[in-house]
C-alpha cells in the first residue's frame, strides 16, 4: 500500500504544531504557579548562537507550512516574524494549522517527484518531493519542536515525551 | 507512486545515526582542542529529570533498531545500555547501522498495516505499522537525536543545522 505523500506530511505537521500549542499552555500554567514570567521563556536559548524559543515556534510553523505550499504548489501565507508574546504565538500556530488544513490532499499526493529547490545563502540545495519530505522537512520541523520542548523542559516546565509526541490520529 | 516503508526507515535512521556519530567526533576534536574532557559530555542533560547525552544517544539507537526489528520480524541484537565512553557509544552507533543494513527492503515494504503494540509502565500503545512510523518511531528518533545535537551545542561544540541534517542520499 506505501504511503502516501498527505499522510507523511500535513497531519504529521497538524499534530506536533497542536503538540507545541499544548506545551506552550503548559508554560503559561507553570509560570502562574510558580511567580515566573512566562513570556520570559521566548528568550531562551540551548546556546547563544542558537535560535531563542520564539523563533523554534516560529521555525515550526514556518517548515510545516512552506512544505506543505512547496508539495502543493498553494501559495503559503506570509508571516512576518513579529510575535513577541505567548499569545502571538499562539496565533501563528493557529494560523499555520489553518493553512495546513486548507490544502486539500489531492494537492500533495503525487508529487513525489516535484522538483523542491531550497536556497541558502550558501547555494541550492535541489531535492524531489519524497526527498525533500523524508530528508529535510521532517528532520527540520522535528528539530523545531524538540529544541523547543527542550528548552521549556530546561525551565522546569513539567511536560513530558507525550507531550512532545502529542496524540496520535 | 507514494513512499514505500523501507524508504521512510532504513535510511533515515542510517543518516540520522550517521550524522550522529560525525557530531560526536566533532565533540572528541572540540575538546582536545580547547583542553576539555570529551567523556564529560556524556552527563549533560538539559534538565535535571531528562537523560543524560549518553542515554540519547543509547535512545537513538534503540528507537532506530527496534522500529526496523518490529516492522521486519527480524530480532535485533540486544545492547546492555553500558556504554561509558564516546569510543563505546561510536561502538554502538556502528553496530546499529549493521543490524539495519542487514535486513533486506522486502523485509520492510508493505508492512504498513502489520501491529506493533509498544508497552510502557502505564500500558499499551497499539499501532499498524505505518502509523507507528509516522506517530512515533519518527518523532522519537529525531527527538533523540536532536537533544543530542542541543547538548553539545549548549557544551560549546561548534556544529551546525547541516550537522544534524546529515547528507541526503
Amino acid at each position: 500500500m506505501a504511503t502516501e505523500l498527505y499522510d507523511l506530511t500535513a497531519p504529521v505537521f497538524t499534530r506536533g504544531l497542536k503538540a507545541l500549542s499544548a506545551i506552550l499552555d503548559k508554560a503559561v500554567a507553570h509560570a502562574e504557579e510558580t511567580g515566573a514570567d512566562a513570556e520570559s521563556y521566548l528568550a531562551l536559548r540551548l546556546a547563544p548562537d542558537m535560535h531563542p524559543l520564539s523563533k523554534q515556534v516560529q521555525i515550526a510553523c514556518d517548515g510545516s507550512k512552506l512544505c506543505v505550499a512547496r508539495l502543493s504548489g498553494v501559495d503559503a501565507p506570509v508571516n512576518e516574524d513579529s510575535e513577541t508574546t505567548i499569545v502571538e504565538l499562539q496565533a501563528r500556530i493557529a494560523s499555520t494549522l489553518d493553512f495546513i488544513g486548507s490544502v486539500p490532499r489531492d494537492a500533495i499526493d503525487g508529487q513525489e517527484e516535484r522538483d523542491v529547490v531550497l536556497k541558502f545563502p550558501g547555494g541550492e540545495w535541489p531535492f524531489k518531493g519524497q526527498g525533500y519530505v523524508v530528508g529535510f522537512a521532517l528532520p527540520n520541523v522535528f528539530f523545531h519542536l524538540s529544541t523547543a520542548y527542550g528548552l521549556l523542559r530546561q525551565a522546569g516546565v513539567p511536560i513530558g515525551k507525550r507531550d512532545f509526541l502529542g496524540v496520535p490520529g
